[in-house]
């Protein structure tokens, strides 16, 4: 099946990525974790995504030249939204086309300039030494150098000694205009950053350049909370259970936190004082946990989070390894289940500034949904459940080593394995893959019924119909046999698999079809639809679309845009305008409680059964 | 001696003072502690003053009675201004007469009223329970009801058990818009604010009911800073020559606060924890060591304090006993000389509200001047020397039993002893009256020479002449003999203590003078001249003028306004008025440098020469 699959290596960054012959370049690179720019939505015309292949052949295709000089053709370069992948490739990809690692400027998706504006930012003072006839007081003198700032009572123990052994110049270090700490001599350049991306499971952080704004270090850790519970609810119910329980889930947030910390200054060589700010997006329960707040009415009805605005901690208060005055900046929260990550994901996103309607949605053990229609933004959550991370699912288990993340079924069955050992079981992907293939086969009806062999209407290949198993009165499908699996058993889809993926998907496309009802707007007229988050960056786009998790439109209007809360997080940290972004984004977006909503039920209850075709079967049922 | 004067007791205070024959009541409650209302300045015609003489004569002097009614006088009502003591007198001080202890209402001497409106008050809510149709956060539910309040991380982590557990209702305590407690049940009126007057010898707090502005208690505690030094410069030198200089110093204040707070709050039998703020007035160095400001720069030239603005801290990282989230203000500071204490005086005496000009006079080791026409404020210290605290007179001390505080010679000599023992020293007042009353019997000449016998003028009583002792080149006049005195010696009035006194005097006369001339001010034009401090509160006028520490004007313009800076501290505690007062009267005021001033050394040289005659000298000779 590998051989099914051509690599796609970028550089500089070395990520390599797997992809189906006929993928275009830009969403190869989203799946590998790079980000290019594309102001025009992918339609050749701005020519901001271009990059340079490697071995370029001769006679390059006109889409993909698009706006590029003939010399930049000659050199190699393609436009990444119009090239696809049809033979394994090294792509060089420019620091301009990037939206992630530019230096000085980051340009958003809409074409808008971000200047590199961080709330923590240094200033160099030389102040006029007293004398007799000027002996304004310390404060004072500084003040008329640096403006009208605040100084807590902790400098101001420090100023008059820190004034007078450094004969009164130094660089300030300020938060807004809340001087954070003094240093001697000029330590311009020396400032970073951490944007944080809080997951449940894992917890990434990346070390930022606050003057430059490059990105320095990448780390990531298992949240050691996983040792309360999987899921939030098993952590929130530990916090109501147990007296300390919110201090113990608090402490493993720091402590993991700190790992991060020490390993991106190790990376970077710098000092852990040199670290002036914290960005942190995640969760309501995992941001209300670290900030200390206590979760417990997030996990009953009526779900109320603590707060919606950003909270600013003391890193020092926190325990969280940084300069001591550092702040710990925790995003805004739109509701209960629709947290910071969510708001961070939408600020990358640019949510707020598409003509069109655009639906921002990822997926994980919760689907978040925002719906955006010009300024109107909507937001909810659904219960996914866990069917997407491989829970609950009979041979179900997580995306690493030894799962079958990816199934192509025709005529007859080809997998993926991560790790290329041999399966062990499968995850969220490839039961997607898997259902949505047989649903194309006619082996899965509409209910999400498994056919067994004797219902299976005319014309399914016999390697198909051999792979299917009746006992009672359920069916299943083996997808490597035993003698394929690397245990003593076959890896089957059961027809409980396909049970809770209706659960799963069905949420999700009820929560969506509530959200487009209610602003009016059809699916066909959703012009984009953002799949942020790791497991959106996986799935395949027709696949989730033929079970109906995503709405039936073309796939080259729904697009991976990575890990977008990191991104969020990473513009929060570089530019005040973005924090303040932030903000209007959490203030303007509506929330939807969808068990509020008098058709849920009725559209949940529909949403179970599959789509009857997609809008690609034609052309599936032609290549077939 | 005692039989000379005549005694007052204030009622409801209980507060006795011994005054000479024809003293107005006015000044007497004054010297007492008891601030009378005096909106007109004492000239009879407001009526604000008015007491009630318990044993009324039946035939009260017109003036007396100014704008009382006839059944007014009859119960005794008199006007204190316009009253002269004649006879041992007890004496009813209406509460709306009194400019300190009025509930609800405070009067200022312009009029205006004050009204109470700390910074710190409570604000009972009662929220609406989040339900599934109002599934809004904590916070946003608390501040829909208290309005946009800030509130901490560590309050927000007290905010969701808080409301769960108290239904939904309970009391904010804000400073200002910060949420600085939360609080179960009804407390309104349950909150207590601690004025604090920080000297460098004696700390005085004073305990005050939030709501109705009552005084609910008053401690003081010898500062236990004195163990380290008697002044402040040697203060200031103990903290550069040791290396926990400072944290030993300013342990010692809190120490001390600590004490007085625990004495006030089982006073008025209330929880530490009610007291919600606390409000400090010092001079610069005493304000900068409780902060754990670095006072060394106060020590050398050119005298640089650390901040002019009033400083916000946190009362529990200064571990003071309150509140948790109690805050404290510390006063600004004009110069390193001029400090929160002298702030606090001005804004008690409404400094910048006369018409006319008014002279501000706090007369301790540091005699600070503030110097008022109209808008235009001045301020300024001098040197003044311990001499007035009793330090380097040579049989000097301080104002405690045993030392003569009074001295009055006309054909012989008098003296009142403080604790009616056997005299064992002179303090500062006694100091004044012996040099006053000896320029005035020709017995010093101007140049501060104690003439011996030979040398004497015509007319000098024997019996003044019998107590002269001239021994070599120098005269000392004796002012209790060997049977007399507590010890073997003779106490005396030497030749070294007059240069002392002239030293001392002369340095703020030369102050006054410099600033008289800064702003076209004749001595005769000075509207008032207010003592403020314990010392003012106790030397004779008349005596402080004969010997040049205070301008020729009439005694009648001169006037004892107590603990000025007490009483700043407290108007500043109950109303966020005067907290903005304070801040615009330190901005409007000008500091002085009298070093600076190439007038000084030469104003100072003249004001070495005591004054040839003082205005009431003629009185004098006439009355003798």
């Amino acid at each position: 099946m590998q051989g099914h699959e051509i690599k796609v290596t970028f550089q500089p960054s070395g990520r390599s990525v797997y992809v189906l012959p006929g993928t275009v370049l830009l969403e190869a690179a989203g799946r590998a974790g790079v980000i290019l720019q594309t102001p025009c939505g992918g339609k050749g015309t701005c020519g901001k995504c271009r990059v340079r292949l490697m071995d370029a052949p001769l006679k390059p295709s006109p889409a993909s030249v698009g706006t590029l000089s003939p010399e930049q053709v000659e050199q190699g370069y393609r436009l990444a939204c119009c090239t696809p992948v049809d033979a394994p490739m090294v792509v060089e990809v420019p620091p301009e086309s990037t939206f992630e690692s530019q230096q000085q400027i980051l340009t958003d998706d809409s074409g808008t300039e971000v200047e590199i504006s961080p709330l923590v930012h240094k200033r160099c003072f030389e102040l006029p030494e007293p004398s007799c006839e000027d002996p304004r007081a310390d404060l004072v003198r500084l003040q008329e150098v640096l403006g009208d700032i605040d100084v807590s009572p902790e400098l101001m123990r420090q100023l008059p000694a820190f004034l007078r052994t450094n004969e009164w110049k130094g660089m300030a270090v300020l938060s807004n205009n809340h001087l954070v700490a003094l240093e001697p001599g000029d330590t311009t350049g020396d400032g970073y950053g951490v944007a944080v991306d809080l997951g449940s499971t894992t917890v990434v952080g990346k070390l930022f350049d606050l003057v430059s704004g490059r990105e320095c270090g990448v780390a990531s850790e298992i949240n050691p909370q996983v040792a309360f519970g999987d899921d939030v609810i098993s952590r929130i119910m530990h916090v109501r259970e147990n007296e300390d329980g919110l201090t113990a889930l608090q402490s493993a947030a720091v402590e993991c936190l700190n790992t991060i910390v020490q390993k991106l200054v190790a990376q970077a060589d710098i000092r852990t004082d040199e670290v002036y700010e914290i960005v942190l997006a995640g969760n309501s329960t995992m941001q209300q946990i670290l900030c200390g707040y206590d979760p417990s009415a997030l996990g009953e009805v009526p779900f109320v989070q603590a707060f919606e605005e950003a909270q600013i901690l003391a890193a020092s208060d926190l325990g969280l390894d940084a300069n001591p005055a550092a702040e710990v900046y925790v995003f805004p929260q739109i509701g209960s289940f629709v947290g910071g990550d969510t708001v961070a994901g939408i600020v990358a996103a640019r949510l707020d500034r598409w003509n069109e309607p655009v639906l921002f949605v990822d997926i994980g053990t919760n689907g978040e949904i925002v719906l955006a229609n010009g300024d109107q933004l909507l937001a909810t959550s659904t219960a996914a459940g866990p069917a997407f991370e491989g829970a609950r699912i009979r041979q179900g288990m997580r995306a690493t080593a030894g799962a079958i993340e990816k199934v192509l079924i025709r005529d007859n069955v080809a997998v993926n394995v991560i790790g290329d050992v041999a399966p062990a079981g499968l995850c969220g992907t490839a039961l997607i893959d898997a259902v949505a293939d047989l649903l194309r086969a006619d082996i899965i009806d509409e209910t999400g019924r498994i056919l067994p062999v004797e219902e299976l209407p005319e014309g399914v290949p016999e390697a198909l119909q051999a792979r299917l198993i009746t006992e009672g009165n359920e069916t299943r499908f083996v997808l490597a046999s035993t003698d394929e699996a690397a245990g003593d058993e076959a890896i089957c889809l059961w027809q409980k698999d396909v049970r809770e993926l209706q659960l799963a998907a069905g949420a999700v496309r009820a929560g969506i079809q509530i959200m487009l009802r209610r602003v009016g707007v059809e699916p066909d007229a959703i012009h984009r639809v953002l799949l942020a988050g790791a497991f959106g960056n996986f799935i395949r786009r027709s696949n989730a679309r033929r079970i109906g998790l995503l709405p039936q439109i073309s796939c080259d209007r729904i697009r991976f845009i990575g890990n977008a809360a990191s991104l969020g997080a990473k513009l929060v940290l570089l530019s005040d305008r973005e924090r303040a972004y932030a903000a209007q984004l959490q203030e303007q977006t509506e929330h939807i409680d969808l068990s509020l909503d008098p058709e849920f039920q009725m559209e949940f209850g529909m949403a179970m059964i599959f789509p009857s075709s997609d809008i690609d079967d034609l052309k599936f049922c032609h290549k077939r």
